[in-house]
């Protein structure tokens, strides 16, 4: 640390991301990417892109704008995108939520450390013993509320009638739905914006639409709050997604079947690896998102990560004591996750 | 703006980027983009990323930060990237200037913006009357110094005599040189991060190195500057620079050769415009920038704005009384340079 830094920033921990080891090749299924290439057109659209990289991108975003408007059912004004949603949600922090935040003690990783970049108090509320959100914990609690829906870590999902209640019992103040995980079996809150103008909901292209290296998020919501976001974007870098991010982003919008079909064979491998790992003595939780979150009866969730780690296969373990038994496991190919079954077998065989 | 929007935020003026028509077909010399292509190499290296943008980009820039510490004789811990420079001057004003800034009264626009999104309270130093900047404006002046260099605008330049005496004599606050036009004939200060562990020089890749389109800022300091940099990153997007912007960036730092050429295509260009413009009555700044500032004798500066976007031609023009009478005309091609000198020829005849 330097000795010129702000004295508030000094205690900061930022956010660890998976590991991402260049020391051998690994099966990865620690970082929720797609096991899926982006479709060739869609890499052939931002080589034509590269034709014109000299220029800066349209900060305005015109033309997918128009695409995911069309494709949500919402109106121009009513989105706005972001480099990565990571960079929507703590733009969200930093503006929208002066009383305070509120989000459960398990899921994303990332809100604490936006609330404390952004001096931003927040309040953790415990999940049930089951890991489930109770919607009533949030109903009124006067600061904004950040539920990733599924939530992340469990993929444990809430109901759209629950977003709704959550939204209206909180008029006075913000509620983020973060919806990372939602093109994998759970239904998304866009059509709520227009129902609530307190609403906002954050999608990402990294997990469903393949670009986790193109960095695009998106965030949905009643036009004034969009309109804030801009202000902000523009007060920090109008030109905040790249001409490459653009022009992926359009063309993978362009081919919905694609990533529906993509998404279904997530859906497939999710439910066959589940089933394996059960057989094989694991629980977890019924997870409607691109990853399982599990624990063995047989082996500690540490020792299982390090074991498959040695083994060639990252997973994601978190210190937590809470949940220092479980796993988070990315569904992967068939081939992938055929790998970790194995992998697992063995392991538990030799115990 | 919604009524959740916090207080401290509402009278924010965001920045005004050079404006992007579409509704025909311009010769933009109004953002300083370069008016050459990236090679096509690069653009190659830029397709074969795309095979892996599933896969999030590598959040410690491992293989860029080897390529520019070669280049730039400097440790691969003393330099960093960030999603255009703009990210990381918004980074070093959010965390690195507690007791305030002083930046002069013509420069960056931007400059005042991020200080007001980060509370940072800010001091306007009044340029000299011929636009040059004293360095002893900034001794001892008790908060963070930033300076563009050259400035942007007027494209004049500090020695680095000067810029290590700013150093010097501020030793408890940190300096930033913002060097995004130090291609073009000006020299860096990059040399001296290791005799002032407090100076940070900030460059783009948007100008001499053709990525506008992609996005790509570095910084250089000393280690612990950079750390914390790092730090805030991490606390805010950690995958903060795309896969393709890290590609293509790496790329175009393997091809020096074709960047030097290309500024010294933009020099010879800017001394002919010059002089050609001179011959109609012009007189502008010594600017060692891809750009030159320049007013004439016969046409005011808005006038001339609007004349010559009406003949398709963009320049820079800013309402700001001191310089309204000035315009920053981006030095493109010679052909685009050609087009522009006829067009005001033909202007002022008709006047």
């Amino acid at each position: 640390m330097s000795r010129f830094l702000a004295s508030r920033f000094r205690a900061l921990k930022p956010y660890e991301p998976g590991e991402q080891p260049q020391d051998r090749k690994y099966i990865k299924l620690n970082t929720n990417e797609s096991p899926f290439e982006l479709p060739l057109s869609v890499r052939q659209s931002v080589y034509e892109a590269s034709e014109r990289f000299r220029l800066y991108p349209d900060p305005q975003f015109r033309q997918i704008r128009k695409t995911i408007s069309g494709i949500y059912g919402v109106d121009e004004d009513e989105v706005t995108f972001s480099n990565g949603s990571d960079e929507a949600l703590n733009f969200i922090f930093q503006s929208l939520c002066p009383d305070g935040v509120a989000f459960p003690d398990i899921t994303y990783g990332f809100y604490p450390v936006f609330a404390a970049l952004n001096g931003v108090d927040y309040k953790e509320i415990p999940l049930a013993a089951d890991f489930s959100i109770n919607p009533k914990d949030y109903f009124g609690i006067g600061r904004a509320v950040v539920l990733a829906n599924p939530n992340a870590l469990t993929g444990m999902t809430l109901t759209l009638d629950d977003v709704s209640e959550v939204a209206e019992r909180n008029k006075n103040h913000i509620v983020v739905v973060d919806e990372a995980y939602v093109d994998f079996g759970a239904e998304s809150a866009v059509p709520l914006i227009r129902k609530h103008d307190n609403l906002l909901v954050v999608q990402t292209f990294s997990k469903s639409r393949f670009m986790a290296g193109l960095r695009l998020g998106v965030v949905f919501a009643d036009k004034e709050l969009i309109r804030d976001l801009n202000t902000i974007r523009y007060s920090v870098n109008p030109y905040n997604v790249n001409s490459a991010a653009l022009a992926a982003g359009n063309a993978i919008l362009e081919n919905e079947d694609y990533r529906k079909s993509c998404c279904g064979r997530i859906i497939e491998n999710r439910e066959w690896t589940k089933a394996e790992l059960a057989n094989l003595g694991f629980e977890g939780t019924p997870s409607l998102a691109n990853f399982i979150f599990v624990k063995s009866n047989r082996i500690g969730g540490r020792e299982l990560y390090l074991e498959l780690k040695e083994k060639g296969i990252l997973i994601r373990h978190f210190e937590n004591p809470r949940i220092c038994q479980y796993n988070r496991i990315t569904i992967g190919s068939k081939d992938q996750m055929e790998s970790l079954v194995a992998a697992i077998r063995e392991i538990l065989q030799r115990l």
